[in-house]
């Protein structure tokens, strides 16, 4: 009881969560939002899908601290859907208003070498990997990792941006000139027989849930299917959720957090390395909205509100699949799909790597009592 | 396809469908198009729970014909959340865009009288029923009925307002002066067993679809509780869609229909009679929401939208119960409680009788090959 008093008030239902970002997964919070009571207010730099389903916007930009200091006297609590939110603009909005994850989430997962040095510092592999700033790094870090790895900027990449794969032979100068003088990071290449992702969430309290580990497929680096459950054994299930709760209790995390993981052998002798933490909801969950009575989009606004997690059990086995650029324009078909979940973001554009939309489908299970 | 080739187009994602009235249901609504990529104008005359998650707002007069012309002329297809939208209003707006359901459905279901006569005519049963304009009818109709009998308003009743239970002894004045010289009926009480009601959607191509009917308790003339599948045979189960299909068919209708029913005697001998018509989503369906893929709003939607009908199926059993005022203060027990869907509406005052929100509990299990 004594935690709980620490603790600031939860909010009532009718305050306001303000979302820096105007994007799906903004939309798609605002009306878990919605679901429980509370409003949304969004601050972005662009108008968005998520301006459509929210009671208020503010478009300004991202280091405008005028602005940002306007929209926290408005809110309640603040979040984001993107992991890429100026450090500075969380510092003024922070001193106004709490701000769920904080700051050293961010730090963490805005930067891939804090990434892997925290999960390595909690007892979990990773890719082998090394800091890189110069030519002689990179050379010296060939050397140590071998070749092929990848060399990635620490900062700003999603959706395979930002990187290029080194195979022996290749012209380190060139992949220089990929990451253009940022920091970076070489890393190892795990041979992984599949990848999956665990999506947690960490309320105000402490409390700890997480949605069954999830398998996941990319094309292109972009995120193509998700498949719950993943094939992976009881173990490794159970691994994989333990690296996530200790990942989001070093950050002091509260809300929705997602590690991806590479799953190397198989059987007796299967690993896990974790590859990515998003400090935000994450594309892997978004199955949980057709799968689970409460989704990932509830249980982030639930603990950033201060209220108790909901359960993370599904009732359904799922497969998600994303609408990516133009496969969104089937739309016709996708609508008329017996059993399907369409989910489409109001996005006008179809233009080709953009997230469209997703489809998912279930098959009802007993929940396990 | 000749059919078909007499329909308007379906609208495309990012067409605008308009709502009339700003309350739960279209809040509900507004939340299901979002997920299809459709936006939302809300029109009503006042501000709802609905303008906090819809793109756009007009707060104008039901009867203001300006005002309905330009919100009629920004939106691609218009539907409603209340059975009691002026016809007027309707006639305005339904010659510049599709109204859907349309005015015959709104006819029929505003007046006891119409509804019941139709339910008749296809052959269902109804409590025994007169028109009532004056002392002298009202004198005939009792002889006629007997008492106990229930005096309604024609028009304008929902949640039993504007009614009154008449027992033998009670003075005639006293009943009429409750309807106040209104047009009403007559209605001789059914003596059931319980309540049921059928949530039934019918696509703009003529198709139609039913979830499965929904067992009803009410308390102080207000939905208490909603519990599927409903403790009815499947004779009668299938006799309650097949009604609902007919309505529905007879007023030529386009979208979420939702029929109340009496179910009298049990075994080889329970019987229905058809007691209200809702031309809209309704409160015995909100468990659709958990308990089924597509819910009644989304199907609702898709109908207004001219795509076709999502599964009807649940996979899920479900019961639903209300959050009438006061109980909704108790929103921290219910967020806390495991496994349960709670939805809060965002309304301020928590006055008596009013509907503030929500909670489903489900229990998965397979739907049926």
């Amino acid at each position: 009881m004594r935690e709980m008093a620490d603790l600031p008030a939860p909010l009532s239902p009718g305050a306001t969560i303000g979302i820096l970002g105007s994007g799906q997964l903004g939309r798609m919070l605002a009306m878990a939002a919605a679901r429980l009571g509370l409003k949304c207010h969004i601050y972005a730099d662009e108008s968005g899908p998520a301006f459509d389903v929210a009671a208020d916007k503010t478009i300004a930009k991202y280091d405008d601290g005028a602005a940002l200091a306007a929209f926290a006297a408005r809110v309640d609590a603040i979040t984001y859907e993107f992991e890429n939110v100026p450090v500075t603009a969380v510092e003024i909005i922070g001193r106004i208003k709490p701000v769920r994850p904080g700051a050293k989430a961010l730090e963490v997962a805005q930067d891939r070498l804090n990434e892997k040095r925290l999960a390595r510092d909690l007892g979990a592999m990773t890719a082998e990997f090394a800091a890189v700033g110069t030519r002689a790094d990179l050379e010296g870090s060939v050397r140590r990792i071998g070749l092929p790895a990848i060399l990635k900027t620490r900062r700003m990449g999603y959706d395979g941006k930002g990187q290029i794969r080194i195979k022996p032979g290749d012209d380190l100068a060139a992949a220089l000139a990929v990451i253009d003088g940022q920091p970076a990071i070489l890393e190892s290449v795990v041979p992984f027989e599949r990848e999956i992702s665990v999506v947690g969430v960490r309320g105000a309290g402490g409390a700890f849930s997480a949605y069954d580990p999830v398998e996941n497929e990319h094309r292109h680096h972009i995120l193509h299917r998700s498949t719950v459950p993943a094939r992976i054994g009881d173990r490794a299930a159970a691994e994989a959720v333990t690296v996530t709760r200790k990942l989001a209790e070093a950050l002091d995390y509260i809300g929705l957090i997602a590690v991806e993981f590479f799953v190397v052998g198989t059987g007796a002798a299967e690993a896990l390395y974790v590859n990515e933490i998003a400090p935000r909801v994450h594309n892997s969950g978004h199955w949980t909205i057709d799968a689970c009575t409460v989704s990932q989009f509830e249980n982030h606004m639930r603990a950033v509100a201060g209220w108790p997690l909901g359960t993370t059990a599904r009732h359904a086995d799922a497969v998600m699949l994303n609408l990516i650029g133009p496969e969104a324009l089937d739309w016709p078909a996708l609508v008329a799909r017996p059993g399907a979940a369409v989910h489409l973001y109001g996005k006008r554009d179809a233009r080709p790597g953009r997230k469209m939309g997703h489809v998912t489908m279930i098959s009802p299970r007993k929940i396990k009592d």
